[in-house]
């Protein structure tokens, strides 16, 4: 049995959860999650109904982790060798940008695929504030800069990284240059690269 | 000079953060942000504007942290006597629910302050899917449990506390038995208590 139960959809965040789990080099078994018929297994799993889920298949008894970026933390923290953890010094980006991406870059995505936008007297109650300013913060930050956390790529890239990629692929995000470029340097790593592949054989695949 | 720096303001998010020093034992000289005339050294801290923001003067330079489930986390991890942090078997409890309050919940509880709401053809695309979708799966795993990681209360609880606390308070969360029961546990807590004064005091103090 692999290590991994991993619950997917090619077309979904699930495609951030296989690019973590190939960073690792996570032993995992992939189980398909056809959205008109969702397995009891699946939903008991994860009653959101949502991809990516994951089964740690741990000593002492399963673990469920559920959202991307939870899963894309607890895989560095499980596999210490792959060097993907924050150092001391690089702790405060390394939750600052995930978390950011998680929440502001997520709410302003969703929102605006949504259609929908705050007003300028919402701003303060929304998290992300506003689209431009989500945007402008994000900018400001990456420029300059190789990584989430300096010249090293760590866990946080996986997830920051693969928000940005996504956003510029559906044409959310405004391609500035430092959101391309970051993107490039993303794409260039073989895992994402591994895990890319196998998600757009499996779109082909169910094209036909 | 106190080792942080806590850029706040009594009614917002920057309560969380508030809590989380105080589990923490932290020693934190806070700066309050007026909304109207923001510092040009907290908008250096944060582009966004936003509260709260947390500056740690550590050995070899300062380091911003921002997004409140953020702070919590990195408090935690800078503090390990206060024991907040999960153990290997918390992990993915401590992961997942952490990210599912700071994504499925803040945006459930936001759209719906916000006065939006997903059609269900928008419920794929939208991480939280509904807002009932999202009060169940929350209420179906706090029910029979204590905290997020079973027993024993760790970071993870000033968050998804936090989360449901103000979400019951505001009148945005359902007052289901398990998340009533959960608040009140949270409520109980020295550190909360502590924080929730100084912040209650400053309320007071604004509107004399």
């Amino acid at each position: 049995m692999a290590d991994y139960t991993f619950y997917t959809n090619p077309m979904s965040r699930g495609q951030i959860a296989r690019w973590a789990l190939h960073e690792v080099g996570a032993d995992y078994a992939q189980s398909l999650v056809d959205w008109q018929h969702k397995s009891e297994q699946f939903i008991t799993a994860n009653p959101m109904g949502k991809v990516p889920t994951l089964v740690h298949h741990a000593d002492g008894g399963d673990r469920i982790i559920t959202e991307a970026a939870a899963i894309c933390l607890y895989l560095a923290e499980m596999h210490p060798e792959a060097g993907l953890l924050p150092n001391d010094a690089e702790m405060a980006d390394y939750f600052r940008w995930t978390f950011f991406a998680a929440g502001p870059v997520e709410q302003c995505i969703t929102s605006r695929a949504l259609k929908f936008e705050p007003t300028p007297e919402q701003e303060g109650m929304a998290g992300w504030g506003s689209f431009d300013r989500t945007m402008n913060t994000l900018d400001g930050f990456l420029t300059g800069r190789t990584w989430v956390c300096g010249e090293r790529f760590t866990m946080a890239d996986v997830y920051v990284g693969s928000s940005v990629d996504w956003g510029l692929t559906f044409g959310i995000l405004p391609p500035r240059e430092s959101f391309v470029a970051y993107a490039e340097r993303v794409q260039a790593r073989p895992a994402y690269k591994a895990a890319k592949a196998i998600d757009n054989d499996l779109i082909e695949s169910m094209r036909k």
